[in-house]
């Protein structure tokens, strides 16, 4: 629980707010590399952080990411013409390269020097694991290039995928970093599970800060066998790691496949946050095959008709919410593990206040999250850097789960195992 | 008219305002009993003076009237499981009964006690007359049940629906205290009435206080014969009773139905309201056939394909207002008697400035309802309990009309007709 | 660039605002004649610098405007039946006629005098050019009838029609007062210019200020052969007038048209506008034929399934830029000259922040008409009336086109060009 005036500031992420200059101190998810998938591309609009943006591929292949709105009357470049090595307005025909600088200004006398003046607003960016990435804080403060394992791992282990969420980034990422839910919200398969197990719903928690944000291990003890340790990762200031053994039947034969994923909530605005989904097989003997994609992405509410940047199950429809199924099927009578986090986050409304829950023993991660971000923003008012902003302590990082003996500490025994491979 | 001061306090209906503070010491209509026609049925979303509830019925039939959000991290409860007595949260499976105490806790330790500091709010339902009566006051001024004469009567003597209307409760009910409009806006048949008559259009208005709210006669020269009076009763908060005979040509042969019918105009928020439509046939030897209430819901604008909680004539499309109708056929071109009322209320704006009106010696009964309602605001500051909140004084009566003698008083010659029978 | 408190003198219209006052000091265009095609016919809802109004035209053909809720309890006269020489309220049949009088009440008793109490809002109209004006200053300072040139003209000269565009008047009407943008914007073959010239893109612009508003040069060199000058009228608060030869070849032969155009920029309200578009063949021997108006409104983007007051290319489907078209074929991939206008106007927001601009040489014009506004509403607040509010000043004027020696001023050459026919 929080008090209002902290809900506030955990929440607002625009330009000048305590958060919103945390953020600003990192490389942010911008859009996919395949959003603007080649030279020349059609321009796309982005927001992010607040900020009306839009992006375009040049032709040496460049990402720039500029206001929307061009400096001279203000018309949206999101309509502009993507051309030689800059977008020009439709308007009056600036042009403006990736680096804002306005390369042509066909309207003005030929001896006019007025375009040399004219810069506009343009932040750095850079392509990593499919996903363009943007720096939008202080150029003097521009931390080195982003590397999660996953996304300097080669490409064929790996899948990214984007999904809208109608609410606050935060509120999104509580969810994500709340392990306790999934034994509830993404039961879905009640003919296991008429009674609760204390075991799987209400594991221990432990947390502990790090360089880069937190990490923490859900522990669920096995009786004789031993304890059963999920170890999540959480970089500042969105990002969540975490893993598992999958059960996979391909084409070929059923194989384990060791898999670590993740989602980055970037906040939109306020109210609206564009979540990335990402997965790494984690051997290098695996690949991650198209029929692997397309299942878990389907599981995840993602797949063929499923839920993409545009969905189709929101609040104005209750997320499809099925009664029957609900009662004698599935936990939620929804559709899609991914989903049933988007509907009960959204069901919350868009910024939730958190001066009105009742936290629990189970809740110790999501207090952490946000101790995290609000500790970082206080810190950024003193002038201390965001913890893991110069982008080198969660590099040699991973989540991991295991079995382990009663006696023995996990921070020990999943030494190696938390270590990145790549 | 009124100043806008005492506008603002007659239309805002929320926690802690004053006329929202006299109406949470009424049993109020929350839902119908089939909106929750069985135990463990779906749980549905409630809104009431501006409060986001849920409504559930228990596997023992009891109806709970929940806090739309679960206290523990605030995820919607209309996603929520009806289980075994009580809502079970999807996100991490608390449980709540219908008093609001959570019943069980599975995310939480075995021996944690957690569970026993929690409740949710929760308010007191009843179920009489096909209605679920929800109290929001304070506990200690909680009245006796509520007992409308039509609600008390036997289920095969009535009959109720409801409808959404997109306006401020006051608006609505003005217009259902309003006896006069009938002749014109209700007019489906221009044919008889090329000249208006005043002996329709302008009644004389006379209208008493009472213990419950106030009651009036329209009173409608009829020369030699007497005077044709109408008697409409209203009940505090926003209850209107009234009363006519119907032609009536079944299956069976044609007779005249004695009829009691009235609106409920329960204040969703400020600007939309659920209006209940209820009916009574006032003759035990008769009961509400199947054939009536179609005929009757039909022509008010909600039988099949008409009007009900979702409608499709709204001010989007203009209520689908036939012109060429409305030049030939019927006064306004709107098919559907209550639907016309809907349309002209709506016409208005959500919030109409009352300090912009003029209004004449027709509008009595209109500026008796506000005087009620603020005189009851003003005199709940002062610690005087609202007229008829002790559910008493308004058992016993009913609307009346009737034709009387010219020298006779309506208080007397309907003396008796105004009492209920139930 | 404007300070962000000129901006909202700009661009405010509502009652009492400085720009609202000074455009209701003027005959301003509130519909078109066939929007009230007849007598007794549907009343329409109009509205007109951000006041609710309802337009009929009654029994002799004289056109109310009239505010939209009935004084009486503020039902819609929307709803209302058009009756012999009135309009009559739905809900309990005050009439009203086009001054605004009640004419009939019929909810009162007979001997009642209170309907002459009762006026309702009205605003005096006329008709000319098949457009309905409106004047709604104060009564003394009413102006003499509207005059413009084309509305003036005989019937078979001229053509009106009208779009709704989802800005503010002033944004709009700077894309009409730009010369410069058709260059690019309207580029609709671009295999002609895969390099701008000059001569075409940055003409010099020569504003001068006159006592209806101003006239602006934009001035083409065309070397030897001498200068190509576009002159431009502006007439407060928002008529631009234009003029250029069309080439056009219907049923019979190819021929020259001599045709003058404008737009009236009229705000509905601060965020919308209601765009009307005019065009008059300035030869007396030429009519207005159907096909020549149908080539002209289809290239306009108005034509058979294009826009019209009801839009389908707006903002919500990025008004359904064609990118491939964009690459290949025209400068916008946008089918419609005006609905490019549209497009790069909406796409800005619905009110720009002009402190943000940076504004060349070319935009003379553009800061011309703000300076003419902000000056007549400072000069208004100290007793000054608007420039050509006296219907007088304009009456006489034209827009002109034509080639000049160089040696020679546009002033002096286009002289007799500049004068009015009609």
């Amino acid at each position: 629980m929080l008090s209002s005036e902290e809900n506030g500031i955990l929440t607002q992420v625009g330009p000048g707010t305590p958060v919103g200059q945390v953020m600003r101190r990192y490389w942010l998810p911008a859009l996919l590399s395949t959003d603007v998938p080649a030279p020349d591309c059609p321009p796309v609009r982005v927001k992010l952080l607040g900020e009306e943006l839009v992006a375009f591929r040049d032709t040496q292949g460049a990402v720039g990411l500029l206001e929307e709105h061009c400096p001279h009357r203000l018309a949206s470049l999101f309509l502009g013409r993507n051309e030689e090595n800059g977008l020009r307005c439709v308007y009056h025909g600036w042009k403006f390269d990736v680096l804002g600088n306005c390369v042509d200004m066909p309207n003005e006398p030929e001896e006019s020097r007025f375009k040399e003046k004219i810069r506009t607003k343009s932040y750095p960016t850079m392509e990593q694991g499919g996903v363009i990435w943007a720096y939008m804080g202080p150029p003097e403060k521009r931390p080195a290039e982003p590397g999660m394992e996953w996304s300097r791992a080669p490409e064929r282990q790996r899948y990214v995928s984007k999904t809208i969420e109608y609410c606050n980034f935060a509120q999104a990422a509580e969810g994500g970093i709340d392990t306790v839910h999934s034994s509830f919200l993404h039961n879905n398969d009640l003919s296991n599970t008429r009674h609760f197990k204390r075991i799987d719903t209400a594991p221990i928690l432990e947390v502990e800060r790090t360089s880069y944000g937190f990490r923490y291990a859900g522990i669920r003890n096995l009786g004789e066998i031993g304890n059963y340790v999920r170890i999540y990762q959480f970089v500042l200031p969105f990002h969540q790691f975490r893993s598992h053994q999958v059960d996979f039947e391909g084409s070929g034969e059923r194989q384990a496949i060791p898999l670590i994923q993740g989602h980055m909530w970037v906040p939109i605005d306020d109210e609206k946050t564009m979540v990335f989904n990402w997965m790494l097989v984690a051997d290098e003997d695996k690949a991650m095959t198209p029929d692997f994609i397309l299942k878990r992405e389907t599981g995840a509410g993602r797949g063929p008709n499923g839920e993409g940047v545009v969905r189709h199950q929101t609040r104005a429809n209750d997320w499809l919410i099925d009664r029957q199924r609900q009662r004698t099927k599935t936990f939620t009578g929804i559709p899609g593990l991914n989903t049933q986090d988007l509907a009960v986050q959204e069901s919350m409304g868009p910024i939730i206040d958190r001066s009105r829950e009742h936290l629990g023993s189970t809740d110790k991660a999501v207090i952490q999250f946000r101790k995290c971000l609000l500790d970082a923003a206080r810190d950024l008012q003193n002038g201390i850097d965001p913890p893991g902003s110069d982008s080198k302590t969660y590099r040699g990082i991973r989540p991991a789960d295991l079995t382990i003996p009663k006696n023995v500490r996990w921070q020990e025994a999943a030494k190696d195992k938390l270590l990145a491979r790549w």
